[in-house]
């Protein structure tokens, strides 16, 4: 019984290379809403994407020692070109469970298609890894897979212009050759973690494109329910809701930022130098 | 004789964190079209603007290194978050003259301008470190200087998006409320390497709402006229267009990127390491 509660109450850690795994921390408190949780961003260097595989691997065991030195049960590693490289090192390195960004949303999309035609967003570094390719080939060899990478999209975001002119046209700049290259996409995966918060142009787009149903996985709930699974009977279901602290390695912009993505205002970031 | 011919013929570095100063190459191949010149692009660790002073000082001073190896007579620091942080250091380290990207920019804009009202865009990093402001100030302490950044314009010249209707609409968008800060600005500033692309669409929303003429200001022109002042009577004059070789540190989407920002297809990149 005390080695039970003691379980419970360790927290979940997540970590990113920025803010956009705050997507991942906010599908967390909705699915899992009693668990404390960990949160760190390693603002200083972000992004990942455009560093080495060997630098990202030995940034990445540092955001992973962080938290498994904070007695995390858990760890969700919300980067996507960290999921896309160095998760084996991480699982290796960890002796926790370990989840990834891609697994998961391969998975839901597998879950969600009807036909087995995907569509996955996401940024050049994440599309041209390939990682949803084979993740979701992995699973199914016959699913048929058409990947564009988003550059803008991280920006719009970030800017928080979610839902205007602007974010609308981009998206069908996008998302228009994605349904020409296959115009039988019924399901788009969002690759990224600030995609989430496009997610309503996005999918609207999508529909208007295929003129028929698209259904749109986010990795990060997808993220989030894969967490539940793992946790098992374990997930700490106090009534009040678990604490959220939040460390990042660079705090300028943080305070615009973080609520966008997290959905809150958080309580504020500690600056931690790893 | 001797002595002065090996001057003339020694080439002139040019160093960024990325493709971005491949505009001021452009713009130093059209001002001293006989010069040779070497280029350095840091693309495996570029942003720099995300990173810690100590960080990017220590990382451009690996770039001065590869140029003072090669026997470069000048040294042109493309990259405005560079220039803003770690030039007194590039200086102290160099045997030969170093040029920023902020002070040329800076006094173009002053003799630029009629009323000394002027606008300056750049990244987050380079409006944050204020250093237009203190450059500006520094030559004319009564210019009223208003800042705006604008995190959309570096992905957007990227995708080469320069010339549609997104563009404009981005560049109303950032535009805007910097004239309505200041409606008598009349000198636009495009403090990142990466606007001249931009150029067109900017100025043409600058006079839109201003409502009077606008002197758009670039700071990839205003460094090679600064090179030529500093070459003085050396320039190498030689009927031929000069070499140029270009060297990145990632060759990744060069292919892509690289002829937009040079406005020809360099001869190819060698890849080095750092």
């Amino acid at each position: 019984m005390g080695q039970e509660r003691t379980y419970k109450r360790r927290p979940i850690g997540v970590f990113d290379s920025g803010v956009g795994g705050l997507t991942v921390v906010r599908a967390l408190r909705a699915v899992v809403p009693g668990e404390d949780i960990i949160y760190l961003g390693d603002t200083a260097r972000v992004p990942y994407g455009s560093k080495s595989p060997r630098t990202v691997e030995r940034y990445s065991l540092a955001c992973l020692q962080f938290l498994l030195d904070r007695e995390v049960k858990l760890v969700l590693v919300a980067c996507n070109t960290v999921s896309a490289t160095a998760l084996p090192a991480l699982a290796a390195a960890s002796a926790v469970p370990v989840i990834g960004a891609v697994d998961p949303g391969a998975q839901r999309a597998l879950a969600a298609t009807h036909n087995r035609h995907i569509g996955v967003i996401g940024t050049l570094a994440t599309v041209r890894s390939g990682a949803y390719v084979q993740a979701i080939a992995a699973h199914d060899a016959g699913a048929r897979v058409t990947a564009a990478a988003c550059p803008l999209l991280v920006p719009l975001a970030e800017e928080g212009w979610t839902d205007d002119e602007i974010a609308w046209l981009v998206a069908r700049r996008y998302l228009g050759p994605l349904f020409a290259a296959d115009p039988q996409i019924d399901t788009l995966v969002l690759g990224c973690t600030h995609y989430p918060l496009l997610r309503d142009v996005l999918g609207r787009v999508a529909h208007e494109l295929a003129a028929h149903d698209v259904a749109v996985v986010d990795s990060a709930t997808a993220m989030a329910e894969a967490a539940h699974h793992v946790l098992g009977s374990g997930p700490n279901r106090r009534g009040e809701p678990g604490r959220l602290d939040c460390f990042a390695t660079d705090t300028s912009r943080l305070d615009e930022l973080a609520p966008r993505f997290l959905g809150e205002s958080p309580t504020g970031f500690a600056l931690v130098d790893l």
